[in-house]
């Protein structure tokens, strides 16, 4: 099964277009947890058992393991996620961009040795940085299209014929990297305007979209603009809203069960305008 | 001293422009070294001893560790080389680029976990993802613009404002990103005109130049088009034709011999042109 059956098949059997981003801040973690001697992994693994009938795909965000050398807690949470949880896509999200021969490298860590479905991906060195990754017929690579950060508009939003940086990105990977069907695309939440550009150049690729929770996207018009006609195409990721929910101590929650509800009213939101 | 301080000491103390770049590759290692516990460690660690007074820098290109499980190792290199060739700056080729809360932790990744003197990074998501770096200010960040892979002119070459994309970036470097003259620049030799582009427009700025030796960007054209007046100003990096030189066995060569006889032949010959 390719990374995008087991998307498509992840949306229906949860009913969800929710992902769950995975962005272990120890300073952020419970009292019980920061003092285990794997407090990542237990965490995230928390995380995950809370949400996993909740979400479409898991996307941990390399960056924060590598910053604690707690590579192998990542291995083992892919591991725990392809055992526990089959069917939902792991998303490693790494933004790796390089020349071939080091893609490759890249790609391997990816797909060989965390087992990801997909990877993120950035578009900046061109063709030949991404195509490595497509070199596995089975997983995904997620483009850097239109990033939902402030700086984002300093590249992506300058215009050359007539279109800015952003568009070409998106025509190039609908019109000659996409040869098999592997490719989806990051298009931030914060600017549903150019959602709706996006989709409308690449039909009914799947977006990732950050944005929405803590870096305040509306998710009305997050959907209205980047859903596809079967009301689907779409992994709206949420990281530290789900991750750091604060208990309900008055309800008996600990931070499972408080990442289990912002999850399901977020993914419930979300349903509410496919 | 900052990075850009110890990079101009090294360029003056090693008569040199040359950076070495470790792509360790096990495939290509001699039968002795893949056979032990560390290759990756060991066939490094004998590439610096053979070369550290020839080189202005060594670039260690993670993707490569990163897919052998291998970041002890590069942990140990790097302690290594702070402790046996204090003078030679080490930079990080990581290529990371990422939002603020994220690229703060690839920049503890490589200034704290590695004690890199410098990290490559990517411009695609803008000033707010280059900033995090910028907070060490001991620390350099080298900034992808002219790629010397052939995708490279599928963003970086199309046409805003009358200039392509990587004339923007060098721009926006020089005249907004580079506020406490930390920031430098990566530019392929295999685009001399380019180069001397660049040049014009980011003054002293040192560059990374990647893609002579087995790239094929020819060594005269590029320093003249990349020089400073002072004859430095750029760190000419060659990986592969040093790392995998052929021993000359008639010579009584090893790798490390052979590496070495490379590295000098490549700074000779940089040094003819300055």
């Amino acid at each position: 099964m390719t990374f995008i059956e087991k998307l498509s098949a992840a949306w229906t059997a949860n009913n969800s277009l929710l992902c769950v981003g995975l962005d272990p801040d120890i300073a952020k973690f419970p009292a019980a947890i920061k003092t285990r001697p794997d407090p990542v992994y237990a965490f995230c693994k928390g995380i995950i058992d809370a949400t996993a009938d909740l979400a479409c795909a898991f996307k941990p965000q390399i960056a924060y393991f590598a910053a604690l050398r707690a590579e192998d807690q990542l291995e083992a949470l892919c591991d725990y996620v392809r055992e526990t949880y089959p069917r939902i896509p792991i998303v490693l999200d790494a933004k790796r961009g390089d020349i071939g021969a080091t893609a490759e490298q890249y790609a391997r860590e990816a797909f060989e040795r965390y087992g990801a479905d997909a990877v993120t991906v950035n578009p900046y060195m061109g063709f030949d940085s991404v195509a490595p990754y497509l070199e596995w017929k089975d997983r995904g690579a997620i483009i850097l299209c239109r990033t939902s950060n402030p700086g984002g508009s300093d590249l992506q939003f300058l215009t050359a014929d007539g279109k800015p940086v952003y568009q070409h990105v998106a025509q190039l990977v609908a019109d000659k990297w996409n040869t098999n069907g592997q490719c989806s695309l990051v298009v931030g939440a914060t600017f549903p305007d150019e959602l709706a550009q996006v989709r409308r150049i690449v039909g009914d690729m799947p977006l990732l979209v950050p944005g929405i929770g803590a870096q305040g996207g509306d998710v009305q018009a997050t959907v209205n603009a980047g859903r596809t006609s079967a009301g689907t195409g779409m992994m709206i990721n949420s990281s530290r809203a789900i991750l750091y929910a604060k208990p309900d101590q008055a309800a008996g929650e600990d931070h499972a069960k408080a990442a289990r509800r912002v999850a399901a009213d977020t993914r419930n939101e979300i349903n509410r305008f496919r």
